[in-house]
């Protein structure tokens, strides 16, 4: 198994032009080893997101490359596993998050994780349920910082990006060029004060090359369902986008026309909300599996069969 | 038990000045008739959103005034039951709904209710899950077409908003003025295509005036969870204040300070979408009652003391 450390990569752009610094084969497992969202910078309750080092802050361990994958193709990680510090921490500041508007000063909390729970306080104890924040490949074309989500990945702040999850990227540059950091012990859906409990960790996946998929965007399968994951400038066009493709995973899904599928949207897949506080809001569509024939997510049956893009 | 059935009483406003068909007691029951959304226009796959006479759209079956109650009170509506009939429809058309630019005619489909499921397809039957999509009482101010939600109630379109969940409305007019309509068999969050299954169906309610309660806007209580509810012209402004609303029942439900209970509600409470297609948009932050040590809502001690306003 490869090992990559934050100290071997981190970026803090995603831009076309990444260089990797590692490559392996499709269907090969990584460890991707890293710092938290502020690198390190916050050690107790004394410092604040007022006093950091912005350059510092969201660094994606990687690029990783993944040989023999290209623009079309889509790369699929299934998080085998995340494994988290012993002590996390949240910090608020003005004009950051929701309520950035009513926030009158800098605070932050210092969260120790015990036997699985995140002690929030003495009589608040919430279980850990870690994910991966920053998660993303080299664009098309612009540069996105580590900050911004977007078509590539980047900062989806999706809490289903976990155990047992994969997040289908897609490939717009020759072998993708993985990173990935920013991990939550735990969030909601939201993010509403701008930090989960933000920590270091470590993540293991499994990378395989899905030729010809042609995504657009990142979609999520957990257990019970394909997530349509989008983000844009506001809550509202995200909202939008993210329901066109779940109708557009329906469709593939299922068979049925489009006007069947966006009618069952309306009635069986839940239209929600990953995070509302990044530079760019992400939303998702739910679209349960038990509603499915088959997969939404094509292989080209040809080594390299033109794909329509989705 | 008192029931009020369509024709006794229908309303397409909210308006300050509503005038009740009937007066109920704090703590009586009451059975609401309601018709569907459309007012029974839509009979077959023939009948579509274009041919409707929009005058007969959206009627709340009401209003009822609550003896006794008065501005700055709430009103308590328990979900006792929800009855439903035999068959609903979703309909789509141009420019309405999240995708309403990708449709390129109105379509129709019927949705037969079976064994309590909602017969979508040969293959596709979901379970039923009936709510109430619009439930409001007289406005402040301005008058509200029943089509639109906001701090009065109105089009909600809020799935919990179902049978063993409570939803507390403010009050501002004496007698508050309650009505109803716009049942859903099943909807999911964000009513993507504009509609649930509509459908005919009878509500059973308890209502309660709790005195001097004074909130601001809707609030549904679950089993499990405290629901701030916030309309607004856009996802993004309705997310805002559902937030703010939210993390002020964490602060009341915990005795946290402010700055807390928004980072707990950043990791503890999901902020999602309750639809995202009506002329306002409505949002919504789940606060887990897990969280708590006492119930947010107050009853003021005194028979008139003045609260100060959530």
């Amino acid at each position: 198994m490869q090992r990559i450390r934050f100290e071997d990569g981190v970026i803090y752009a995603f831009r076309p032009d990444l260089a990797p610094v590692k490559s392996v084969r499709s269907g090969e497992t990584v460890e991707f080893v890293c710092e938290d969202a502020c690198g390190g910078q916050i050690r107790s309750e004394k410092d604040t997101l007022a006093s950091l080092d912005f350059e510092r802050v969201n660094g994606a361990t990687g690029p990783v490359a993944i040989r023999g994958s290209q623009p079309g193709d889509a790369l699929r990680v299934q998080i085998r596993d995340i494994r988290v510090a012993d002590v996390g921490f949240q910090s608020i500041a003005p004009k950051v998050g929701v309520l950035g508007a009513d926030v009158d000063g800098p605070a932050t909390k210092m969260i120790p994780i015990r036997n699985g729970m995140a002690v929030f306080s003495r009589s608040i104890r919430l279980p850990i349920h870690p994910h991966v924040g920053t998660i993303g490949v080299a664009p098309a074309e612009k540069s996105w910082t580590t900050f911004y989500p977007g078509d590539h990945g980047g900062n989806l702040d999706t809490k289903e990006i976990s155990r047992g999850n994969a997040v289908y990227l897609p490939i717009f540059q020759p072998g993708a060029q993985l990173a990935m950091g920013d991990i939550h012990a735990l969030m909601a859906d939201g993010e509403v004060c701008v930090t989960g409990v933000e920590i270091a960790g470590t993540v293991r996946v499994r990378l395989d090359a899905v030729r010809g998929a042609a995504l657009k965007r990142p979609i999520v399968e957990t257990r019970d369902a394909w997530i349509a994951v989008a983000s844009a400038p506001t809550l509202d066009e995200a909202a939008t986008i993210a329901t066109r493709d779940g109708v557009e995973l329906l469709v593939r899904g299922t068979g049925l026309a489009w006007k069947d599928a966006y009618m069952l949207a309306s009635i069986a897949c839940d239209l929600r909300i990953s995070q509302d506080v990044d530079p760019w809001r992400t939303a998702k569509l739910v679209v349960p599996k038990s509603l499915l024939k088959r997969s939404p997510i094509r292989r080209a049956r040809a080594a390299r069969e033109p794909a329509k893009p989705y």
